[in-house]
């Protein structure tokens, strides 16, 4: 008997206990706090899982992470040790962000926002700009997410370049890497795309001193974690201009706080942490592909490296 | 003595003179009505020219057109025959079309006209859709602004069918043609897209017979000519819910009148010409390139067929 425990705030037990019980039918799915006896738990299937919650399973053999980013199973200060933890890797997510971010890189880059003014007051005046390839779009962060992006971004016509943890290569995207690499790269940048992961090395790495290092009137885009933002500079460079517009998909607070500054900013576009939002299915095959290569003997396939954090 | 006559109401002809002359020093650069002889002008440079304009030359060598399309040209009823006239061909112009039409298809796609209302209301709330790979998207005209708008919305994903005068094959493109495969291209499109040439056959192509052979709720796209649209039969088919969203590039009237249904439309989206707003500088080179090859005995390029239309 294989038992797994799903633990989620913001997901549909009743869904994933069909549809994993349809591919498995000898499952024994429990949705958390309902565990039974914590000691038959051989898999944990989560979402911003309770602190501790983990620790309580004395013979877990793999934490499933129901979204892409595993920094919410991190930030559980009573992580067990030595359990692997497994991400989500699926190329549907990898299009969706893309999407997202060529979408809203071409809105800022074709004056969208002022069109859209111009329009509301029947106005018919053409707004001069330059062509995709004189314009300098930056992405942070080239794993699967950042590194599809940029590339697509390339193919598009604009002139891409990457910054990277560690050197990475990608057709037509100008590489930069490390803290050496960083000033440059954003010397150069005029839309900046936000891909990171959020790992303890890159919580707040946008703050008022990395804004500074934009060419004024610079666009933010983020679509890593709202943990990668130091918020109040993030508003204080756009009062001041320095930058000039900004995308966000995700915050510190989500929901974001319907009081909060960003909703009615004259220029900040916000969507609700869905630039990449994964489709369930092909999560389901990926946490029943690993149960079944566990099971078999096999080595579990996405997992992350606990001292990278991603 | 080279003689050029500068003939446009939208173009700035201080501009144009400058900087041709800049790079042809002996050129005669005139602006109409400052004709002087007549007899003496070799080359016109035209937008909207009015009729009889070009009739009134009788050693015109040959007509640029200053924009992309030439149907602005052969509205004149009394343009002469056998005097060749050239288009605009330039990357520049491919590339700025591409990012409109990928944009603008990916606003619909990702339905940002929905998630801007729920910004406005603070209200945190995702929508349900496709990815790109399950939606498709048909652009009606294969040229060089449509198949490379083709070409890229498959590049990123997109399902993407082309529909064109005669067969045209396009990498990752599903071909249709003819008057005989229109049904089933309208039929299988989501998202359509118009980037045809303005023709005796195309004009008011797009009527309420054509827009009822989309699937209900489909998305109407155009970056071609508002000569290609019964304007009353969009706005129709918009208000009946058979085509839920479109984007306006053009107009059968432009500058769009202030009192035009299309600027406060819930579902329409207006911007005004400037979809692949043509970057002077790669004209002058055109233009310049097209007088010395004349000059030299060598062929024009960038002819247009006049039995065609383009």
């Amino acid at each position: 008997m294989t038992v797994l425990l799903f633990a989620s705030h913001a997901d549909r037990d009743d869904w994933w206990r069909e549809t994993l019980l349809a591919e498995m039918p000898d499952l024994d799915f429990r949705t958390w706090p309902e565990t039974g006896d914590v000691a038959e738990i051989d898999y944990a299937l989560v979402w911003k899982p309770e602190t501790g919650l983990l620790a309580g399973l004395p013979n877990l053999r793999a934490i499933f992470s129901l979204g892409a980013g595993v920094d919410h199973i991190f930030a559980d200060a009573q992580l067990p040790e030595g359990v692997p933890i497994c991400r989500v890797v699926n190329p549907n997510m990898a299009l969706r962000m893309r999407e997202w971010v060529v979408m809203h890189v071409l809105m800022h880059h074709r004056r969208h926002r002022e069109y859209d003014r111009l329009q509301k007051a029947h106005e018919w005046r053409e707004l001069p700009q330059p062509h995709a390839g004189e314009r300098r779009v930056g992405v942070m962060g080239l794993g699967e997410l950042g590194g599809d992006a940029a590339k697509h971004l390339g193919l598009l016509g604009f002139d891409v370049a990457g910054w990277s943890r560690t050197p990475k290569a990608i057709d037509g995207v100008t590489g930069f890497h490390g803290a050496d690499g960083l000033k440059d790269f954003l010397a150069r940048t005029e839309i900046l795309v936000c891909l990171l992961p959020l790992t303890p090395a890159t919580e707040g790495i946008v703050d008022a001193d990395l804004l500074s290092g934009l060419p004024r009137g610079a666009t933010f885009i983020n679509a890593g974690r709202g943990g990668h933002v130091v918020e109040e500079d993030l508003l204080a460079a756009l009062d001041s201009g320095q930058i000039a517009e900004a995308t966000l998909d995700v915050f510190r607070t989500e929901p974001l706080p319907p009081e909060s500054r960003f909703w009615d900013h004259p220029r900040v576009t916000v969507t609700p942490h869905i630039a990449a939002f994964s489709d369930p299915r092909a999560l389901v095959d990926q946490v029943i592909g690993n149960i079944r290569r566990d099971r078999a003997g096999e080595p579990l396939l996405n997992t992350v490296d606990p001292k990278r954090g991603y």
